[in-house]
């Protein structure tokens, strides 16, 4: 941590913070610039140091050096994870594509979906049967029944299923059925819950809050890994902005930042990410040519009837299409990238 | 409802829409324009009926005319609520003055602070025992013996506890000490947390999301309100924005906008809005001066020494000079608006 | 446009609005909901008229249907506009690709970049000769010599030269030498300029700003277009949000929201999008592959030794590997068009 | 600075930099950390170094630890400017109230409106006789005709007269009517305008960009400044943020953050800031209470006639209730503030 003094800090406020420095474990190396003198502090833990230091007096900033995740950092494993559950690969030079409802509605629907999908080369199936909804007033979902769909759907076609769960209390019975928890944006930062499902053992993918930094969402991860779940997926979903034509404003550049900072493999959610069937496809194969570890697709029987986010959901056949050109462009990366290793 | 069609929308199209409001039990009254042709669908329900209409073939936008929540409404409830907890009141013309710690350290560092903030005028008492952190190796809070240390600060100085529930679990144990249940930011839309804040018939301290919209807001307090808790408090606490100076940017016109839509009482936190102490003082008395309801604010007996949140918060003399400041403005505008009257 | 009263709006008030739209010229549609009344106004003409009716007397909003451009509009256009200079053409189905130095600093470091980035298959080159620094202390470029230097490169290479102009006052000798006129973001809402670059007769390139909304953008480019000037390309090169581990956030949904409003070609900038180099070549090739009509890329001989921008810049080999990929996605993407259309 | 090296930086890259730094005439000082190097260059220049370090082999990021402006800084003039121009005072403890419409429409409306602000208590007229206009489309301003009424009703009631100049061509002429000339929030990085009005001679207000950050915001002060001109006013009119029931958010914090760097005045504008009528008395008297040097207010004798504006703007009446709040809460704090000096 670097320590930067007020310009006109007294000896006295720098002393103290020599001293506090010190009080801390860490070692004190005083620069005095021509402007300002700044305090290097040493051996740093990741702790809460850096507020700690903030509020002495004397004091203009502290910045950190170090990222303040540790399990989930590429300095710590520089390999990348792999998460594969059934059909679904991705991380390792794998991309995974997972597609599927919003909500599960009925058995018809998922397993309609899951057969289409999987026909178009999906290898997870995603459906929500605990929804989190902005209004107390819009349909929750089918609870438990969805669940057993989804199981069904897994059980006919391979297909890794994906569904969130929203609650402490709900996490057995969802582990019980899916084969990969899901955390949604608007829990990224309940902490509890993160720990219930890294406690849980079973895969995860977690959702990056619509306005948190990459700290915040590694530091969300890392409440999983430290409770030894190593099966970890994050997923970017888009974050809030002023930009009014798009639900959410997606940054594919996280991907790229993401593979430079942390192991865990990285899937993008064009649906939430955009909030327009018409854009989904592009998003889609955009995300793969970034160089995503997997995609995440609402797709519906017919989004005009859905019950939730059909204004979003690609049909079979327009997910099918997507499918085509996002391996197209993936082999088409990959082709070069063994050109270089020869 | 007003569901624009697209320029060049066909008959079909239209015709097509208007069936689909009128399964929704609607009435459809098309509108040709030279342009572009809407259709609005009178007798709307709040459901997501909006969600439903957008995915439609030929469909452009669908533009919702009333506001998604009920109870919190205006419209529903004109008057003002008043929040009333042993010392403290809010809404309704009074206005209420929360401080205390970040976290809860220690007996005398909260029972000092109380008699601290009483004497200078606070009516509520603040201070976190369960603390969300965005690092799993930050300091997690004293837990039931927080509370417990808070109960008694209570029972010394009749200032109404505020303090923060982050899980279905402990809602049980929080209500048994606490006089106000608060929900922090990152917790504003975990869903099954309000219902349980609601059904615990205590009074609520909702925070605002870092980036949820007034209307998400709204919906959040709707959720506790749903279980028959007319007793919320919506807090403002600052919003992620691009600005890097400040720790979250304060929108204090969020007072005004409330006022107009809700009857709840609206609190200002200028200490997280800000996130620097020097700032906390002007962004207090500027939120009196818009006319919060009440202002809730970080006091530590020695900041430099804090456990948490340091750099945010005032020292006793500091919450003095600036309840003296807060109670100069609210006192002069209420002469004004007393003379308004005559 | 519909005007959409308050609830409990009074039949005057109502009346009041009604005569006020048939003042403006349009015919009024009173429609009665169960909770508010709509007055739906026919004929507009994209003028001030929703500002004008905002203000009246128990409106609480008035939402426009029509966009408020025109000739950049699809509507009004459906077919795609290509732009052609020299070795340069982006737009309807054509990919542009640009690259050069931020600044130009001497005739050796552009000669050998034009030759450079030429040889990996770019179509345009830039470099800045008139600067817009952030700070009155940073290097300001070398002006008329800077765009000799230009046009002696592309003399030799056949390169498009795109450059910016910051001033009228520069207009003319800016357009003696470049052959693509570029505004930078910050003055995309510059409308003297606007003006001045659209009487100039040459292509020109609008870069967004870093706040604007895609209705501003579109606004923008109609500045130019109502020059009578058509060869306007659009430039996405990021947006300023709460981020801070890029310089911009770069919204590649961009380019489908355009491809669907206007005929006018995307160009995708993913230096300054990204702010980092090695986060450009990752963007470059997803910006393809969101079907971006041209890129427009930073390189320098040794980027650490850059006057400006060194930073997101990449070097020859970067940049040639970058185009590889970017030629690959685009072919994979086409053969499979060409297959659709069979 | 402290440039911070690459976690596994080797020590030809750790030299590189350290020459690097003595290249560029500053002292380096090596500091080495338990996970990572930096070095922290010392004598800095407020230049552009900050760029050309961040580029270096195996530098992950670089500190700037000097403000990069010099002449708006506090540290170079501790004491605040006043600027003083006829009846309007702002700064160093005086509060300056501007008033009048979006647009200069006629005689009748700027010489009612001039003797109402006044009367009710303003200094200084607002009035646009040059109007950026998001759309082609829109009303562009009287220009010299309204210039010339601005001149009639100071020269009536002597307040003083604050006008937009949007190109350098026009400076001239709107520098012979107007007292104050303002720069717009589009044009705050429109660098030849700056240095235009900063030769002028005449006092400033400088109306932050919608996205720009405090640095940017006075770097543009300085580009006047640098002319030599010191008499500059910054004005804090919202900035953009994903917020929708404003037109902008207006951050209230600036006011004390800015009165911490610069010793420029602080203008608030609560018209642009909130974009809404209703919203506007509050937030003028926040801006009072949070230690503003002044406000500028959008009035008009009938605001559902303006042509600009008019959803934003008070009436008559309205300014003058809004008046009476505002002095009385800077008469409250005044008060407060002398007490203590006693």
């Amino acid at each position: 941590m670097i320590v930067v003094m007020e310009p006109g800090a007294s000896d006295e406020q720098i002393q103290a913070t020599v001293r506090r420095v010190e009080e801390l474990g860490l070692k004190a190396n005083v620069i005095v610039g021509t402007q300002r003198t700044v305090v290097a502090a040493i051996g740093e833990k990741r702790e809460h140091f850096k507020e700690s230091l903030e509020s002495g007096d004397g004091v203009s900033a502290v910045v950190p050096i170090v990222a303040p995740y540790k399990m989930a950092s590429r300095e710590v494993k520089p390999e990348p994870t792999q998460v594969k559950v059934l059909d679904f690969v991705a991380g390792a030079g794998s991309v995974g594509y997972v597609a599927g409802p919003c909500s599960v509605e009925n058995e018809e629907q998922i397993l309609s979906t899951a057969r289409a999908v999987k026909a178009a080369g999906a290898t997870g199936l995603r459906g929500g049967a605990f929804k989190p909804r902005t209004s107390p007033y819009s349909f929750q979902g089918l609870k438990e029944d969805g669940l057993k769909m989804l199981a069904a759907a897994r059980d006919e076609t391979n297909l890794a299923v994906f569904t969130e769960v929203m609650s402490t209390e709900d996490v057995d019975l969802v582990a019980k059925y899916a084969d990969v928890l899901q955390i949604g944006a608007r829990n990224m930062q309940n902490y509890r819950l993160l720990e219930a499902v890294g406690a849980s053992g079973k895969p995860v993918l977690l959702k990056r809050g619509a306005s948190s930094t990459m700290d915040e969402f590694l530091l969300a991860a890392e409440y999983i890994l430290n409770e030894g779940n190593d099966q970890v997926m994050l997923c970017e979903r888009g974050i809030r902005t002023f930009e009014g034509h798009t639900r959410f404003t997606l940054p594919l550049a996280s991907v790229t930042y993401l593979h430079r900072k942390t192991h865990l493999p990285v899937i993008i959610d064009p649906s939430h990410g955009t909030g327009h069937t018409y854009m989904v496809p592009d998003m889609a194969v955009a995300a793969c040519a970034a160089g995503a570890d997997g995609i995440i697709v609402e797709v519906h029987p017919d989004p005009s009837k859905a019950m939730s986010d059909g204004y979003q959901s690609l049909t079979f056949d327009g997910f099918a299409k997507t499918m085509t050109r996002c391996k197209a462009v993936v082999d088409a990366l990959r082709a070069i990238d063994q050109e270089d290793l020869v």
